[in-house]
């Protein structure tokens, strides 16, 4: 009916060879596609705990039913995979200009196995897939990979999704990224495309993608650019970097290794508006943007130096900024470019270099390990050094070659009591004591500690769910609220995420579940209300989960770090924690899944969501 | 029967003229003497809430009946008055090479009235007191001041009492100071010394102290000496900085202004042994020391300044050390002899400088205010300039003319939530968290927080009162033995500073009740049992709380600030706070000391006590 619609592209690194087969329409409309299809993928297709930076992990990327024609903030791509962090599910997405273009080449899913020999990259386009010879780009930073793949392919307008010298070393905290300004950030996507000595993934297809009713579908398109356009302004004026200041305020952002309570001052001098007028932005929009949140940059150092191009989001300025009591933006924007470049997570870079600092501060670094550098809060220098460090896993940087609870015990001490992190993945940069939703997010989050599987920390800023029966943002402090506000935030995510639709459509630019339907109707001819939607997602999530559960994962796991446990003095969530009620907020929270005590998904809940297939994926 | 014994020397700065008192052997008998003597003139003769910088306060010294023969540690005086900090009763002890002369010169006590309407200083001799032009002084830093003393009286050993320019300028926590190297360091004596315009007391006097049993007497200080001084071996070799590695293991020292758990490193930088060595310690004795904690340092600066002198005790190394997180010990030491020769109180200053720093990395001080200067933790450089602006009250220094509670209001935001006091007076170097019983000891102290009006912490290095039917030290984390322990460590404490004798006697000598008993007996014939003389400080501390009392002092004052019931995460003490059962060890301490539920004593316990004649200063 719709063409070459439902095309999964699988590709064998080994052989170099790739074979297309289709997924049925029924598929999608159950579980969407995205992120939900690659978890299907990885649960029917991957043993058990198996080694992500092995050959036998798989890496699949996915669009969803919204991709290749024009509608708000559907440029999204989401990569699946066992994650060489938490060795268990991942998924995470990024934007840029590809998807679409994948898309057009004819795909939907893109499943990649076993392990080159030498350095490859793909180029998938309109009449199938050539693996490439990556040996000349091996090295190169993820800016100059895009440039250099161009160059040899003759066209400006191809991105290639593609890692930089931290996926190739398999640094477990790479990156993908995309037009060096978007990133599939979290968890160690870029190491397992390193482990399998793939480089870049090109992708440019022409092919019209079909619509059941373009006419609705472009009015409804028009329409929804103008809202959200006009709703987002102060998003496409600043950029996340807007957000900095009312979430230092509320709470929100991290402090000192989550040791801090407020942080006024330096989140004025690194937040918006400083920010857009200090490093002269623009807005560097995802294609079919109608926001345009990420920030181009133009900042000069006294060396001359110059930083132009991707500047750090909030969650940068959060990890690197007020996480070290850095206030030095220059710096943090030049441990931001490293990042980009060398293709490493942000977040986890900055949760690192701030634990190093505590432990530093503890005097559990010995001379030897710093080479008797000081790493004192604050310092922007020491933010840069230790980032290269981080990157190439050296010096210091090599206690990170499993993650932070690697580290922590190779530092010994009490080092493993400071971390924060879920499963083994850094907190991003919001606080569970400040939004209580947020902890039993994390905790029971499938990929490990994420504010992007599941943002209840929007509910602090107002979002809510009215077709799904939500009369008003729950309140942030409410331990009754914690578990249903997690339930709902977490699997509303899923479905961006399966829809690969960009959150921020909803967040800031207020965009409905109501109008994602009727697009989808428009686009794709199915008709599902919003709460069959959620539905649609809860499917995904419970694959994820069972994946989760197969690889040893319960109850002992949803469990939130120690720091949660102390309340601010001051400051927007002076006296909250949601700690001592974690364990009645899972309750609450297992309850509204339909998983058991232990975390298990129940099998009448698979028989409720029509997963009567998977039932063979419970432990017995 | 003993000669002079009991005299009362009473001086009146307005117009100076002073007279001389007896006081009966029978007061001494019952409240011993000092601090307590103190109180009992300070109760009867000031007016409720009297303006401490007015003339209407008085300036009372005291030395204790062991004072002017050769007895180990006696050579102790204490300081009573109403502190500009509390607004209420203060006693502070210092030691040096003073109050054997001023005992010898004739005297017990001196009550200072009035003020001189021009700078003076005093004289005092065997043949009475001279009042002695001041202009010169005025201005003069402590040690200089003592010097000229010196010169002008034509004679080396007279050492006199004297406050530095700080105490000139009213600083609430200007310190009155003896030979450069021992202070009454803590409540702002010094301010009020300065309020009446006293530069200096000199004291030289030769007469024979009669002592009841001359060979006894002889023989048991021999004896005394000896055992202490074997005990001490560490004490002498090290000072106080040897209790700096125990102290941070333990979880007692102040780390961040009192939000970190550990600073192990740093410790071990700053403490002994690094400190003797780096520093070039010799022992600096008071008089009648078989100890010698204090230190004489001997540190060139690269500049080619020297610090040749009085070395920061263990207390500065805390509140300028690991409060700040400052581990350049030359910069400590920088610091310590600027507070010294200002003469300002060490403990109070670091802690002002750590609430700075908190208040600047919380972003609370404009930039007017820092001047641009950052204000960072572990700065000796800052460490070092704001203590020049604290001791001057100018610049950030201002804020503090009132002391914390005041800089707090002034600086507004959330300040007067994490600043670490009871009744207006900072924490010195030791965390109730780490000895439950410092909590409720700091909360109750007549004098605000102090470590030497209670020393709980030396229980956990193992000082105990087998005499008072103590069987062992407290459990330093039990809620149940926290009031029992404040009120016998605090009450023995109160003893010490009655007999004015140095509580390291006890804790580091090993010197017992029995044995102080023997020697107060062979020297004034008083046959006075341990439990006995516990009761006489009890005399003596209700006197104290009569004062508070007076002074609308109750059971609201007697609190711990928020910072206390957030417990460490790592560490000596972590997961450990009595805040949550502060108001029931309250309860206990209370029952202990005969106070009734609001904290005021009870008549009857005034009756048992035999202060009848005080029950008129009960509220009604």
């Amino acid at each position: 009916m719709y063409g070459y619609w439902g095309k999964l592209l699988r590709i064998n690194l080994t052989d170099q060879r790739y074979t297309v087969d289709d997924i049925a329409q029924e598929t999608f409309r159950k579980f969407i596609g995205g992120a939900a299809l690659g978890a299907k993928i990885l649960l029917e297709e991957t043993a058990p705990q198996v080694d992500p930076l092995s050959p036998d992990n798989k890496l699949i990327f996915a669009v969803g039913p919204l991709q290749g024609i024009s509608f708000p903030g559907n440029g999204k791509w989401s990569v699946i995979t066992k994650s060489p962090i938490t060795k268990t599910f991942l998924d995470s997405a990024g934007t840029g200009h590809w998807a679409p273009y994948f898309k057009k080449a004819g795909y939907d899913l893109m499943v990649i196995e076993g392990k080159a020999k030498t350095p490859v990259y793909l180029f998938v386009h309109d009449d199938g897939v050539e693996f490439k010879d990556a040996a000349q780009l091996w090295g190169k930073d993820t800016v100059a990979t895009s440039e250099l793949i161009k160059a040899e392919l003759g066209d400006k307008r191809i991105n290639a999704l593609n890692i930089g010298p931290a996926g190739e070393i398999m640094n477990p905290v790479a990156c993908i990224t995309c037009d060096g300004h978007s990133f599939a950030g979290r968890g160690g996507a870029g190491a397992v495309m390193g482990s399998k000595n793939l480089k870049a993934i090109a992708a440019w297809g022409t092919k019209e993608v079909p619509v059941k009713d373009p006419a609705k579908a472009a009015e409804l398109t028009k329409e929804l650019f103008k809202l959200i356009h006009e709703a987002a302004k102060d998003f496409t004026a600043h950029g996340t970097p807007v957000v900095m200041q009312p979430f230092e305020e509320i709470g929100d952002s991290p402090i000192k290794y989550w040791r801090g309570d407020v942080w006024k001052k330096g989140a004025a001098l690194i937040g918006a508006p400083r920010y857009s007028e200090f490093l002269k932005v623009k807005p560097l929009p995802c294609i079919n943007c109608p926001i345009g949140c990420h920030r181009h940059i133009n900042y000069e150092f006294s060396s001359g130096e110059k930083l132009v191009g991707n500047g750090p989001e909030y969650e940068t300025l959060g990890m690197m900024g007020s996480n070290l009591m850095v206030d030095d933006l220059p710096a943090i924007c030049k441990a931001n470019d490293l990042c980009n470049r060398a293709g490493v997570d942000t977040v986890s870079v900055g949760s690192f270099i701030g634990f190093l600092m505590e432990c530093y501060e503890s005097g559990w670094l010995s001379d030897v390990q710093t080479e008797g550098r000081p790493l004192r809060w604050g310092d922007g220098e020491a933010l840069i050094e230790l980032t290269k460090d981080i990157i190439k896993l050296e010096g210091l940087g090599k206690l990170f070659q499993t993650g932070i609870r690697g580290a922590a015990a190779e530092i010994g001490h009490e080092a493993e009591k400071i971390i924060v992190e879920c499963k083994g993945l850094d907190f991003p940069a919001h606080d569970p004591r400040a939004v209580f939703g947020l902890g039993v997010n994390y905790a029971t989050s499938t990929i490990g500690a994420c504010h992007e599987r599941g943002n209840p920390q929007a509910s602090a800023l107002g979002l809510f769910y009215p077709e799904l029966d939500m009369e008003a943002p729950p309140d942030r402090f409410s331990v009754k609220d914690a578990g249903y506000s997690a339930y709902v935030y977490q699997t509303t995510s899923a479905l961006y995420n399966n829809l690969t639709l960009c959150k921020f459509m909803v967040n800031a630019g207020g965009l409905t579940l109501t109008e994602i339907s009727a697009g989808l109707e428009a686009i794709t001819g199915w008709n599902i209300e919003p709460k069959e939607m959620f539905k649609t997602a809860e499917r995904g999530y419970t694959l994820q989960r069972l994946i989760n559960v197969r690889d040893g994962f319960r109850r002992k796991d949803d469990q939130l770090p120690a720091k949660m446990g102390v309340a601010a003095l001051v400051g927007g969530r002076a006296g909250k924690t949601p700690m001592p009620h974690h364990e009645e907020i899972l309750n609450d929270y297992y309850a509204y899944r339909g998983w058991d005590n232990d975390g298990v998904p129940k099998a009448e809940k698979l028989r409720e969501l029509g997963l009567d297939e998977y039932l063979k994926y419970l432990p017995e």
